[in-house]
């Protein structure tokens, strides 16, 4: 099957790294594979690519800073990395991940459960630039746009003025340590913790200052909520949700204790409780979080199984947040198949 | 893993039928795997299998006829085997079948799709035997004992007079030709046509008139309809329900025409429309039915698909029957988690 050529990163070592599942070759969309869920930083030749155009070809790239603003700005990347730096680890999330286990199914992109991945980001505190070009009194909004795309359809999204200064929404140049790879949005894309990936644009190549709420395309037809009944709401931050990593789907195990092992996160918030649940019925019991939780970044999670009774079992996992938001059993369903955090059961044989 | 002793019946060349799916191994429960349902008739070898209790050793099996009828009778196999007989063919479907696919997950076997096959069921009409035995006019509910569980978990359910005197209702000896396998319930099982499998009790040893509805655990604690709400709805007809069959989930296919087959079915009723829908939205197109439908019985139907773009794509089906009932979108849940007829994707890759 061919997929569209991807450049390679000096130091990447794609060799080593578990490579993506390729969802739809072009424009290239892949899944985080499974094995590469289970370290803290995912590597960035497996990390989840979500491509709503094809990858751009990018010359000499070059960021402009306009609109409402007291001073406009034109950066090329020299000027870009010379400003301060700070490194953010975030969980990166699609928010149509997870649209497959929607009924009924939703258009879009058959995304199963691998849309995710966690990585450290380096780069340039979006409100340095914007520092610089000094918005306006009256802005409510920044807009980046990105290079894919073309005319009303280009991609481009907008940020509530607050969110863009948080010290941790960057212009990330950087993903665990090396150059930002071009399908990951290469040579520099927004990061925005906390948020599904749609707000995190890639290639930024203009931001605006705006004093009304922007309407494009992606801001008002895509990544929304929209339930049917004529309410729509933007997508933001990405819901509470954990995952069982092992077993996997199908797995045989042996009688006997089984390590369940999955991770869990929630955009903005802490995780604070991971539950598990084997088989059907209401009975919950605790995980242990591996890890201190932290906002917008996954926790790792361990819960000891004794598994007793041969043949099938189901295994169910559940987070909650520090808001006291809990994953549902079922999904939210809505139009176009966004932020389905749905508690989701993993099939496994004992014996 | 340690399975349920199986005695094989001569003639039955298990090793050219494929191995049923072990979804627990005591009691022994079993799916029909894909593989084996692709043919018109499921070998027995294949066919699903459920237990409520173990299979139980039976020695000279005998049945009695009792209650309110005025002969009570007592027939050996020997004479049961005496008696006028014909053969239908039926699919079985166990009423959990489908039931991992709801959420909240209920609690009960965890099956997949694959508690269902179709066979050609030999035997003696049930109302052969209650024509001997001449229930009272005041009979309103046959009740049938088999020889699996004890004091009150003894399995029992019941038939309405009517479904009991359909001629297709039989006290089944035989199975595809060949005599009835213990674990389906041989020597001797109701095979009640159109009903979920519960209704087609194993190892029938009692037969009963009853001049009140029969209210066994069976019959009122399970295999019902629990909504949760207080009203309970007793599990009788098998509802309209496809399923494709090929390619199977996860399968890789060449980009190009692919054809889509599966079996459709629906109690009691004939299935007249079989459609395909390719991943999300809500455009349907017909399949075409290889089969004339029958009343009761899985029919063959298959759909080309023009698989032109590579990487992931969803594909659905639904079935509707000739009295208008249709598969829906979202499973009908119930706290014991029956009749998920539910339109279930499947995932193909083509590359």
């Amino acid at each position: 099957m061919e997929t569209e050529p991807r450049e390679r990163q000096a130091g990447e070592h794609p060799e080593e790294a578990p490579r993506p599942v390729v969802v739809k070759p072009a424009p290239y969309n892949a899944e985080t594979p499974p094995e590469a869920l289970r370290a803290p930083l995912t590597p960035n030749a497996s990390f989840f690519v979500r491509c709503n155009h094809p990858v751009p070809r990018l010359g000499e790239h070059r960021l402009t800073v306009g609109g409402e603003v007291e001073v406009p700005l034109a950066l090329d990347m020299r000027a870009l990395e010379g400003l301060p730096r700070r490194t953010v680890r975030a969980t990166l999330e699609c928010a149509g991940n997870g649209r497959t286990g929607m009924a009924p199914l939703p258009p879009g992109e058959p995304w199963g459960q691998g849309a995710v991945g966690t990585a450290e980001w380096t780069g340039v505190p979006l409100a340095e630039v914007l520092g610089r070009a000094r918005p306006r009194p009256e802005v409510v909004e920044v807009v980046a746009w990105g290079a894919g795309g073309e005319g009303a359809r280009r991609f481009a999204r907008a940020l509530p003025l607050r969110k863009a200064l948080d010290p941790d929404t960057l212009l990330a140049l950087g993903m665990n340590g090396e150059p930002l790879p071009v399908e990951h949005g290469g040579p520099v894309r927004l990061l925005v913790p906390g948020w599904y990936g749609m707000a995190s644009v890639k290639w930024v190549a203009r931001l605006e200052g705006w004093t009304r709420p922007f309407e494009g395309y992606y801001q008002r037809e895509r990544y929304v909520y929209d339930a049917g009944d004529g309410w729509e709401e933007p997508v933001t931050r990405m819901r509470v949700r954990a995952r069982i990593l092992s077993p996997a789907e199908g797995e045989r195990v042996a009688p006997g204790r089984v390590l369940v092992e999955g991770v869990a996160w929630s955009g903005e918030r802490r995780v604070v409780r991971v539950e598990v649940a084997v088989d059907g019925g209401d009975t919950w019991e605790p995980a242990t979080l591996l890890e201190e939780p932290r906002e917008s970044v996954w926790v790792r999670w361990a819960y000891t199984w004794e598994a007793t009774e041969p043949g099938r079992h189901l295994l169910r996992t559940r987070a909650t947040d520090e808001a006291g938001e809990v994953q549902p059993e079922l999904p939210e369903w809505n139009r176009l198949g966004y932020g389905n955090n749905a508690v989701r059961p993993v099939r496994v044989e004992v014996g």
